[in-house]
């Protein structure tokens, strides 16, 4: 049994920011939602974020996450205090605590398990992450016998010359037993410079330690700015890709391309370069998208084409194709075999299968039937400055050039409206609907007008 | 005299793809079509693909290749074994067999070149390309003496830990004196876990071999996955863009823009970021091009400023500005010192020297004169639902704002449409041409309406 | 007291260009442009650029600086003899003289302020740059004593092996006490195979010289081609990216944006992919910008959102949303709260707060209220053939789909513009304007016309 603590209570200073470090966004989540995510696997049975620094707006970004705890920490006086605040919620557990910090977006749970396993085989009295880094600057050191229990922690500072030939450092991330953390809290000392309690002195005090190493050392990357921030966007993406590159998805010019660990490719799928691909979206396989679109929480089935768009919230069926520079917006579905072509914008609005509306286009709130053609410059005014209305068009039907449908209206199967015609009543089936004046030609005018 | 014959028999499992790996597409270009490109140079006098695996349709995508051949490999039992398949087709020859693997794409026509002389000046048996990678494992290395005569050929699983201090791989490129390998092809064994026929034991049995280094490294990378692929990708760009900043184009962010190599660019051009010119394009001197445009098969005369755009198809005269957000979309003439602008499609369409169209029209199957002003929103109707007919517009010619041209019709010189109409009629030229409905204005309706 | 000489006086042949190698542009200036900028806060008492290939050109590039003198080098017979050029102009002068290349853009000015102070406290005859490169191939090497006092410099060519493993190179930036050099310059002699006269030889006549090291030797980048133009670029991106991050600018896919050193931002600005900043362009915290966008001397304040737009020569007030696919061409003024959507292009135009124009409009030389609805297709005929006339719209206006304003028009407070009209006369307040024919419906059509 383990409870997962979160130390969410700095204000990450070096972000410069109005907001609390942990809520910053990577790639669609905040860092602490990460960290959230990544004990999942865990099933901890409770998850207890520690909060300080703008406690209100934590709380609140956090809402929405089932029995999700959370403990103040009113002043931040170091990582002991902060895991001192748990002493009167835990008071009666007996199992293990994880700790880990908010601002570590990309540590796989895997690592984690790893750890929990480890501390549990060796009935460890503390479990903690260590990694190799390359350059091990600025971090404490961790010196461990041949079995991997820990020796000594020395601060990068307090390190001699030869200590700092050692790059095994303390990650940050600790399993404790709970029973003996507890006993060792209440005594810790704030004797530094900095005054604060830390988690490393009660480390040291509380039984057998443990090391356990993690290979990727990227996943202990802890973000304090915002070029950090960076550095783990491109891991995270680099992950992503390569995870889609090997299951049959081609990528082209990867590092313009961005995509989110929500969505979902099948194999054949190609992606152009400058696509980013968002939220719950899934994309079938022989599609091809880019360059140059966004497509988010949608879905495009078989080979659909998308080029130089942006598509939200919306369905494509097989095979339609959709750009250059379409705007599928919100709640769109379009049917298997269209066209949506440059400078159309669909808005709550169903295209039929075989629909094409392939030029400078707005369709809102509207239901369009199938093997219509949508004639360029054709507008639904679905707004009559108080409320939307719907516009209906059914099979077969053509709209001509700059028509007008002026919503509530609806537009029969095999209907013709003539080119520049404005319609505010419904049109029968079959029928021919023209809203237009007599084109009248003044001779010489030029010359007259000079 | 050289016959070339490319192993294009294989799934390429790792690529997780309903194609056969060879067709996988690299900037533009299938596997096995780069490698065919590549041996042009040596002028085979016979090119044979040893297809296996989805061979229709192998032979359906090379079909409009001329002269090249295809051998059937219906079961897959090695490199050995495809080569033996040769045997009936190669009875009385007595040249040379270059063989290659069909997923080689970055080789240089220059190394074949290189490895062929030394193949006929040492009257070689066979000679292999090889090359010192910085990480050879899983590679199998070669080991020769001062000549570059082969001694020793050793799989790496095989190799001592002596042995793999020795970089030199073998890159699986072999010319060979056919005569030798005829001889020696039937009596291979397949004396291994696979229990295939390698090529590689022949080459040890055929008489004196030679060993080429090929200097950069890069060229022998196969492509086996869709990382491959992107790495393949990658350095190919480089090349390509290498060289065109060596002639005197200006590339701005280059990692974000790709070119293909059929492009023709001159000095002083500039590329912007994230612009992609492909296929048969052409770019003269002067012109600037993007951000973020998508060029292909178009020439682009000098001093052509295009931003945002796509054109496809197309011809564009000196001086013109297209974009942002323009779309030439195929057939279409841009005349000198026009000026195409955002939301503007063009299809199929010719302007004359000096004409604007600046903002959100759409001129398909038209033929528009010299000096004339396209009004914002005007459209041609070339479309009745049945076919497509053509607008035709003189010299001087201006369409007011949301004008409609309903095809066919043909509007004269000097002529000028009024805001709002459709004209449904030809006009003559230095006319007014207008057909609209009076205003009429509702005082105080607003009260009234709520 | 220091003069400052640019050597500008050579083609570049490498860049293969029309233009004079100095006046390529990197980020927004031109390479000479960045020299002088990197001297500005030594406060140089003359700036004297030396000119000579397409001299010209490089004078009208440059004519807008104030008080920067041409001294021309009609020959171009090597660095000492460009030099020499200055003689005549600096006959009774008694300062320093600090020499720069004008190809050298990344030079700091901190790196120049420390040699001239190094150049004053050790009363030295030159002081020169010197730099340690990974690789200095190519590069003359510069031997020192302990403080730095220059022994020896020795061209790469002439070096044993053990000079050659000195890896401080000179950077070809030299400060001189010009008296001294000015004694030494006559006497130069051009005893090499080029036949030039260089500055170097210089160097070791004038008195006690010393070398300065500057750290980052990417500040000494020269550029002789294209490629070394992309890579400076790079670098130069480097800098202001890294720079805005730690100010609290979130990038997201940094390698993909580009920053003019001109643009400001504020903290939690948030910069998505393939977007670019350019001139004097000012953003605001909580603003989002991008993908795939392009901001050129624009100001945008608090909390806007852009996406997939061109702006340029515009302010947008706090809160307003601008995209998809959006255009501000120049001089536009969006208030607070406005909404400018897809296919919607503004020119010379003022929107008042809460306005909304959302789709395929083209507004041009407008005033346009608070709180109006600019309809699908509405635009502005701002242009008569001949000249350009405004368009106003008062508070809380709505103009229906596809209507046309024809300018010069005024349309009042309240006022409802019906769908498919064309303005042609001025609107009072409160009125409903309508220009437009009744709908008429040819039943059976479809089957009649079959």
């Amino acid at each position: 049994m383990v409870v997962v603590a979160i130390l969410a209570a700095g204000r990450g200073t070096r972000m410069k920011s109005s907001l609390p470090k942990v809520l910053h966004c990577l790639g669609g989540r905040s860092l602490i939602e990460r960290v959230l995510k990544s004990v999942e696997p865990l099933s901890p049975s409770r998850r207890i974020a520690i909060v300080g620094y703008q406690s209100e707006e934590v709380k609140a970004a956090l809402g929405s996450i089932p029995d999700l705890e959370f403990v103040e920490q009113t002043v931040q006086l170091g990582t002991g205090h902060a895991i001192q605040q748990l002493l009167p919620y835990l008071e009666d557990y007996t199992g293990d605590l994880l700790v880990l910090n908010g601002d570590l977006p990309l540590i796989r749970s895997e690592t984690l398990q790893e750890m929990l396993q480890t501390h549990a085989q060796n009935h460890n009295a503390a479990t903690i992450l260590t990694s190799h880094l390359p350059d091990p600057t600025g971090y404490g050191r961790v010196f461990c016998n041949d079995e991997n229990i820990v020796e000594e922690m020395v601060e990068h500072k307090d390190c001699t010359p030869a200590q700092r030939e050692n790059h095994r450092i303390n990650a940050g991330v600790y399993c404790f037993r709970w029973e003996n953390l507890a006993k060792v809290l209440p005594h810790l000392e704030a004797n530094n410079a900095q005054k604060e309690y830390y988690l490393t002195d009660a480390v040291t005090q509380v039984g057998q330690v443990m090391a356990v190493d993690v290979k990727d050392y990227q996943e202990i990357l802890g973000i304090n700015d915002r070029l950090q921030l960076a550095t783990a966007y491109e891991i995270l993406q680099q992950r992503i890709k390569e995870k889609w590159m090997l299951a049959g998805v081609t990528l082209i010019n990867p590092t313009s391309i961005t995509i989110d660990e929500t969505v979902e490719l099948e194999p054949d799928v190609i992606i152009e370069p400058q696509t980013h691909l968002r939220g719950n979206t899934i994309i079938k396989t022989g599609s091809q998208i880019g360059p140059g679109s966004l497509i988010e929480n949608s879905q495009l089935a078989e080979n659909v084409v998308v080029q130089y768009s942006v598509v939200t919230n919306s369905i494509v069926e097989a095979g339609s194709r959709i750009g250059p520079y379409a705007h599928l917006r919100s709640q769109v579905q379009v049917g298997a075999g269209c066209r949506v072509g440059n400078f159309v914008e669909l808005k709550n609005t169903q295209l039929g299968d075989r629909t094409n509306a392939a030029h400078l286009s707005y369709l809102g709130d509207s239901v369009i039937g199938e093997r219509v053609n949508i004639g360029a410059g054709t507008i639904t005014a679905n707004y009559d400055g108080v409320k939307k209305h719907q516009t209906k068009i059914g099979d077969r039907a053509k709209t001509g050039a700059n028509s007008v449908l002026v919503a509530p209206v609806t537009v029969g199967d095999d209907v013709y409206i003539a080119a520049g015609s404005t319609i505010t009543e419904d049109v029968p089936d079959d029928a021919l609907a023209i809203a237009r004046s007599r084109q009248v030609v003044k001779l010489g005018w030029r010359r007259k007008s000079q």
